[in-house]
């Protein structure tokens, strides 16, 4: 396109030239020369004097004339401007640059971008914004001088108002998204291009490139479009990345639109006499590694100067990985801490405790992020070996470019001779010099055997992902081998996905950190937190069909949590789906072999994301979208929320319920104490399923009693409405009653005694209330363990409460819960009592996998706001299940304790050893192929309106055969054991089958 | 009947006065009154008269005179005889008794007879016998005294010759068998009456008993005939008898015959003017107890004068029982003990050892033999009490007498009032000063609990026998709880039988003591032993239908061993038959309930007694006889003899050659040591079933040897001729070869060596040879112990012998042998290898349980000395069914071995408990009623011979149901574990049932 004509260029000079002579700075007979020289040869274009202002012309002239004075005060033999002026809604930089270095502009990674980049493009937000013109000047400062300037130009976007609103079709046209000045000057061109890069950058969450070649030069326009904020530093990052090309650029501009769109176009050329390659090639090359530089733009590793020994874009972000890789796993403990353990015996004391010096010394000092990054800096060509075998192995090959011109880093691939592992490992050993870099580099190595299929070619990412083989996990530190790993790098955080089954299920946590020193204690311990939830929820989730897994994401201390999650949902999708991430032509390599799904959960900081995340996978097109997460909306997504439908509670009842059965008792007389309150999931629900007596309630905002029972009425009343005890109405206490809030001080009771301070009252009120029943439905974990446990027991030592069915969670510790079983308090633990929500949630993701879009749509979503009959019968066959499983543990447990008279916890523990053994049994046989007990089976699994809608065969087929299978084992385990107790012996579980196929309905 | 007339008894009388006058001894003038008097007033019958010559009779009286001077001499107002008078050929004992006693004659028991029975009678074989008369004087010694004179006349007899053999019919003939004077002098009615009682004591084993009244007056005569020498001291025995129902008797005779049949007759009178009951309930009564004073002749608790705390003879002999039953159960470690261990706990050393002290203290010096018997005679009527409490159980209801006149003891029964347990208990509680003898006499209360059938009440017993229910015995001493167990207490020697299974197999030893101090110990230790060789037993016998049982008997110092096992084995037939004891019309009482047999097995001391056992249960009409004992002649029982068919070698051959065939080695070149030689069972078909290069044998002859290998044919030679290798012919030893015997010293070597002492050698030299295979197959117990396993490595550590398969019992101590596996060595121990022998007795038991006796005459007993082809068929069918258990263990421990490279002997416990358990189960399952899966095991435990002989269904139908579910659970849960390993899981356990019914032959 041929430049902008602009009509009152010249006049426009005038008035400069005009306005600097009266203000009298600059000598009167130099004034038109500046002027002139600065319309002209700076190579700024008229789209910028189009769209300034006279008097801001005139001050940049000025102070340029004044960095020139001071420049010339220096007396080097070159002239050196340096101008830094900023105001409050503009900037402007103009600097020149020395002689000598092979291209006119570098130094370190270029100190004024990344200046620029910090001060105000990555805090643009659409409520202030800051966008950026910058221009080479093409001729020299002055004739004696072999100068160019470089200036850039910042000034604050007003974008057209009203700002469209997200949901609403103008949000993304870019005549209602855009800058007043820049959509008067615009060219129809541009906006074109940008409109079509702005709908499609709204469309998925990476960034979008497009390359245009100026016409009747060999110039390259490189269009960026992505979300505003969605990386930081990515404007120097281009720099650095096309100066390693050697390209340089003559303008740039940077554009924000109040859709929360960023665009970036460079103008590239080839640097005069350099020995690049041609510069289709360069360019094809950078628009390929953009999204590398995106994902990871500070990267330590990229240096822009094209040294022998620098890495290129795909090494660096190689090496990049691995540096955090090993930070986490570069094999702490070692062969040599193997060796030596079969040395030494670890039972007799003195030696387990060289053993241990041994283990604590390893650990501590050897391997800092800093000495990690030292050692990868020291060996550049083992590196680039390691990348090499790297990509050898996820290089996608076939997929044919449209002309195969290879990249650079690809030429480097087939220069590189790619050797075997034990080449690769020989290669190491010879060439570190000591054991401890040995180990860094050894842990890239594992990496790279580890790695399964990974989205490091994608072009479309917006965080790296990579799906590891657990076996590289040392079996001393981590004894039970988890079933897959994920490991995702982004710009701005890292995270791990851990499951110990195919078919696990378990939460996203994101794992925030105060300040530095507390970012490096949850760094180091980031992946065996994981393992270690994930391996407890797996013992946890024993007669559902999904095992354990969790996955935790920890931000850089500025980071954005959300954001970081929303990148690691999108890294992780990029894995699950066969390569049609779109966009996206060529597969990326699968060494799994098989298809895979993650079944996500709410947990710490991601609660309110579930939807997101499942909407997003729909987007996406992944056909489990529906299962993707549990937790979500049941308005629009037809999640089962717990709280709602009282799932845990429904556990808890039969529990309750089981106790008063056994033992004769009725519910009307049975006196409870309750901690959580009504505005909670368990509290209220507690309130609305129970008749009994409920003597006390402690919850966030106090402690209410009444010896007579509280007011059923009203608690239903703050039941329903979610309130807190806070709001109770006092009137309807009896006289014994009261009731301390946790702002009150020095209460008197109706007993006479004074509380002297409400929030010591409340947190110890569960220690001094006595009642038949206590089912704790909140409060904080650990509230009753080693050492306060006694306070439960008044002096003859009979215990506060008669039987106790934990609701929540980790209220109680082991030590206390076998301490009050000890004294003979009926208990049943949190493992046992509260599955109800897990149910609930397998339940949701079993009704995702087995109905298809149309009917989940119609059966699932809430039509205007109201559930359909298909939903509330499916939640209420979800509730029978629950009612079911918990009465069959209840009675198996029940009837264990009075043959063996253990602990129940203990007892509780036995029976899930004894499933988990046997399921896992059933999953590695082909039991499952025998239709007539499968069937059987899996008619218990499937709700019963599920059956009745699709059809049993139909349901069956339609869902993952892994899952099927996984459904199939717990279920019958569970069955099995808890009929006939741990110890169930062969013959028993087979007759158990025979009579099961001889009563199975007949398909 | 008439007295017989004696013709010359008068002149006989005068020659008898001229003879005494002319020696001149007696004054003339006395002469005449002393004949007179010795032929009228002393009662002796004419039949002594006929029998003796006129100078044995002069010197008769004679003597008599002599010992009236000297009692004369002694002043006493009574004049008092005491004559002892004893030849060569005769004795005659006459003597006065003193006034004032109740009735004419007693005293401590009798010293006179008793020294009669311990001098005569208990001495007199068939080859030396002495018969006796006694007479009691009719009128007094003179008119001046109340005396009456008590005359004994001993004679020696000699008996009708030829003696004729026992298997021909003149055998029981009285004509043939008796003394020539008694056959002469006898009426023909005492011949008949003594002819039938010796033809009735020829076919059984107990004593025979006739009672008969004398015509016109009220005396009656008691014939009693049993075998010679089958008890001691019975004559003195009955006279204590017979006196304690207030009789004595006017004559009495002892006959002996020489086809080993003693005959007793007692002429008895009620004694004047005693208040007891008419004398036809006192005869009844005396011939009912004669049977019980027959087993226990010489019990202490037993005395003549019917004081009132005397005991009856049935609680005399109750009381007997219950002395020995306490030395043995008095339970020893008592209340004291169980309630001490509870307060201290066994973990920390200091208090175990208290727990220790307090362990031996109690057991040593409190319950001594003389202790109890002490307690138990200060006691008597809670002794009485007891035992009432004891026949109120097992007194034999129903069974009308003739006319029910009820016995002393029995209105003793309904005289004392009939305690339950609890009262007893009590009564027991208050009555006892101290703990010691509480514990005495609750043993007899536990003893009452545990008898559920017992022989006490059956009159023809040979020994009592008592089947005691094993719930008595304190867990704390025996952990494993015993199935049943039998008490059996004889004359002289008492037994156990020990049973872990209701259908076990085990063998019956005789302990010998060489002196008192070793009688107390064994006496101490019997019941012991029995428990852990039964339990030891019963571990072994692992795949096989019947568990492990151990009897033992115990004869007392001077006792004949052999005697005793017969009346061990009668006695036990007495419980197990249902109440057809010959002769014997009610029925015991039995707690048990349901029919149970034994299963006998050869053992220390009684390897020769099982024919008789075997043959005693067919003439006592056992159905079960022919499986009564293993180890039966093959000619004349059908029995399968182990060494003739190699039974146990076929097992071990299949661990060398399984050892071979893994190791793809040739049988021809692997080298041999041996132990045991060609003479033993083992050794010899060791010698015929290999073809290996033996280069050695030990044997209790001495040591050959020869580095080429032993020369095979030599070998087989010996083998056949199961000699020692003291008959090889050296001449056929290879130059190397050398061979030193036992009895050699000095021998030099081929290789130049002296061997001093060929004893020490020979004990030695399974420790100096090396070869590539061990196998012992005879050799003391424990020849490679701790403390010489490491003489076989040489110095470098390496193993003499490569494979070791133990074929003897225990040549190798648990901790040798894992000294040797833990070093390279691969070895199978003793349970696994050498099976074959018990499976053959197993499988001799399975025949005899299902051919009917003409069956079994006809198919397994040999025609004129040649088995049949049955027979043959049969051994062939268990030589197979043993090759492949053995393979098919073999084949399991080296699969396990080689998965999980633990030892292999730990590996065949492991297999050996995991079967043990599931056995177990299988038994308490109804699986057997599953037509299908019983016929498919069961085909495989019958041998085919039998099956396609009877059928399997009629097999099934004639084995005990206990037999039948034991021998379907062993061999299911052998095959099930040997295919799957120790650690199978429940669903393998489920498919392996189907398709065992899958692939069931369809009846």
């Amino acid at each position: 396109m041929q430049k902008t004509t602009f009509a009152g260029k010249q006049e426009q000079a005038e008035q400069a030239i005009a306005k600097i002579r009266e203000n009298g700075f600059i000598p009167a007979e130099l004034v038109e020369g500046e002027v002139t020289w600065f319309y002209d040869n700076l190579g700024i274009d008229n789209q910028y004097f189009a769209m300034e202002s006279v008097s801001t012309i005139c001050d940049h002239i000025i102070s340029l004339y004044g960095a020139k004075i001071l420049a010339y005060t220096k007396h080097s033999d070159s002239l050196e401007i340096d101008l830094e002026h900023a105001t409050s809604n503009g900037a402007v930089f103009i600097h020149s640059s020395p002689p000598g270095a092979s291209d006119p502009d570098s130094g370190a990674k270029p100190r004024y971008e990344s200046v620029i980049d910090e001060k105000y493009i990555d805090k643009s937000t659409t409520s202030s914004a800051w966008r950026l013109e910058t221009y080479r000047s093409k001729g020299n400062v002055s004739s004696s001088l072999p100068q160019r300037l470089r200036c850039y130009f910042l000034s604050k976007c007003n974008f057209v108002q009203p700002v469209p609103s997200p949901d609403s079709p103008e949000y993304s046209d870019i005549r209602r998204v855009s800058d007043a000045g820049f959509l008067s000057k615009a060219s129809s061109n541009t906006l074109e291009i940008y409109q079509d890069v702005m709908s499609e950058a709204l469309s998925r969450t990476g960034p979008v490139i497009e390359v245009f070649q100026v016409e009747g030069t060999r110039e390259h326009r490189i269009v960026i479009g992505y979300r505003m904020g969605s990386t930081h530093g990515f404007f120097s990052a281009l720099s650095s990345l096309y100066h390693y090309y050697s390209l340089f650029s003559s303008r740039k501009y940077v554009e924000h639109f109040s859709n929360d769109v960023t665009i970036v176009s460079l103008y590239l050329n080839p640097l005069p006499g350099s020995k690049a390659p041609p510069i289709e090639h360069s360019i094809h090359q950078v628009t390929r590694e953009a999204s590398l530089v995106y994902c990871l733009p500070d990267n330590p590793f990229f240096k822009a100067e094209a040294t022998e020994s620098a890495y290129a874009v795909q090494e660096a972000a190689y090496a990049y990985v691995g540096w955090l890789f090993a930070q986490h796993f570069c094999n702490r403990l070692g062969q040599a801490y193997q060796a030596l353990r079969n040395v030494l015996d670890e039972t007799n004391l003195q030696q387990a405790s060289i053993l241990n010096d041994i283990k604590l010394r390893f650990r501590e000092e050897t391997f800092t992020r800093q000495s990690i990054q030292e050692t990868l800096q020291s060996y550049p060509e083992l590196v680039r070996l390691l990348y090499v075998h790297f990509a050898a192995i996820h290089y996608p090959k076939g997929g044919d470019d449209d002309d195969l011109i290879p990249t650079l880093s690809y030429q480097r691939l087939v220069k590189e001779e790619i050797l075997t592992d034990e080449q690769m490992y020989d290669r190491i050993r010879k060439t570190t010099v000591n054991q401890h870099e040995f180990q860094v580099l050894e842990a890239l190595l594992l990496f790279n055997k580890a790695v399964l299929k990974c989205n490091f070619y994608t072009p479309t990412k917006v965080a790296l992902s990579f799906r590891l083989d657990a076996k590289f996990l040392p079996e001393a530190e981590y004894p039970v081998r988890p079933f897959g790993i994920f490991f995702v790098v982004g710009s701005d955080f890292r995270g791990f996905h851990v499951r110990f089954k195919d078919v696990a299920r378990g939460g996203i946590r994101v794992v925030r950190s105060r300040n530095r020193e507390l970012y490096s204690v949850n760094q180091r311990g980031l992946f065996d937190e994981v393992y270690n939830l994930a391996l407890t929820q797996q013992k946890k989730n024993k007669d559902l069909p999904e095992g354990g897994s969790k996955g935790a994401i920890l931000p850089s201390l500025d980071a954005n949590p959300r954001l970081c999650f929303e990148k690691f949902c999108d890294s992780l999708i990029d894995l699950l789906l066969e390569g049609q991430s779109p966009g996206v032509k060529e597969k990326i390599v699968d060494l799994v072999g098989k298809e895979e799904i993650l079944f996500l959960g709410p947990d710490e900081g991601t609660a309110d994301c579930m939807d997101w995340a499942a909407g997003h996978a729909r987007e996406r097109g992944a056909p489990w979208w529906k299962s993707f997460t549990t937790g979500k909306t049941a308005a629009t997504l037809g999640g089962i929320p717990h709280d709602v439908w009282g799932m845990t509670s429904l556990s808890v009842r039969q529990y309750t319920t089981g106790i008063m059965r056994k033992l004769g008792l009725k519910e009307e007389e049975v006196t409870k104490v309750q901690t959580g309150g009504p505005d909670g999931d368990l509290g209220s629900n507690e309130i609305l399923l129970s008749t009994d007596k409920t003597v006390a309630i402690i919850d966030g905002s106090g402690v209410i009693h009444d010896p007579q029972g509280l007011d059923r009425e009203e608690l239903t009343r703050l039941a329903r409405g979610r309130k807190m005890i806070s709001d109770f109405d006092i009137s309807r206490l009896s006289k014994g009653g009261y009731r301390v809030l946790v702002e009150e001080n020095d209460v008197k009771l109706p007993s006479g005694e004074i509380i002297p301070d409400g929030v010591q009252f409340r947190n110890q009120a569960h220690l001094l209330f006595k009642a038949d029943l206590f089912v704790p439905c909140g409060g904080r974990p650990e509230s009753i363990n080693i050492s306060n446990v006694n306070r439960l027991f008044d002096a003859e030592g009979k215990p506060h409460f008669k039987y106790v069915v934990e609701g929540a969670n980790l209220f109680v510790t082991k030590q206390a819960r076998t301490e009050l079983e000890r004294r003979g308090v009926i208990l049943y633990p949190d493992a046992s009592a509260n599955k109800g929500g897990v149910t609930s949630s397998s339940l949701e993701v079993l009704c995702g996998l087995s109905l298809s879009d149309e009917e989940y749509q119609e059966l699932m979503v809430f039509k205007d706001g109201k559930p359909s009959k298909f939903y509330l019968g499916y939640v209420r066959d979800v509730q029978n299940i629950i009612a079911q499983n918990a009465r069959k543990e209840f009675e198996a447990i029940w009837r264990e304790s009075q043959a063996t008279s253990l602990p129940r916890s203990l007892i509780s523990s036995q029976l899930s050893d004894a499933l988990n053994s046997l399921s896992e049994e059933l999953e590695g046989t082909n039991l499952f192929q025998n239709v007539t007990i499968r069937n059987a089976v899996l008619s218990h699994v499937f709700p019963g309106v599920l059956q009745r809608k699709i059809g049993l065969e139909a349901a069956i087929e339609r869902i993952p055969e892994a899952y099927a299978k996984s459904a199939f084992a717990a279920w019958l385990a569970a069955d099995f054991v808890y009929k006939n107790g741990p110890q169930a012996s062969h013959v028993s579980f087979y007759q158990h089958l025979t009579n099961l196929s001889a009563s199975a309905p007949t398909s």
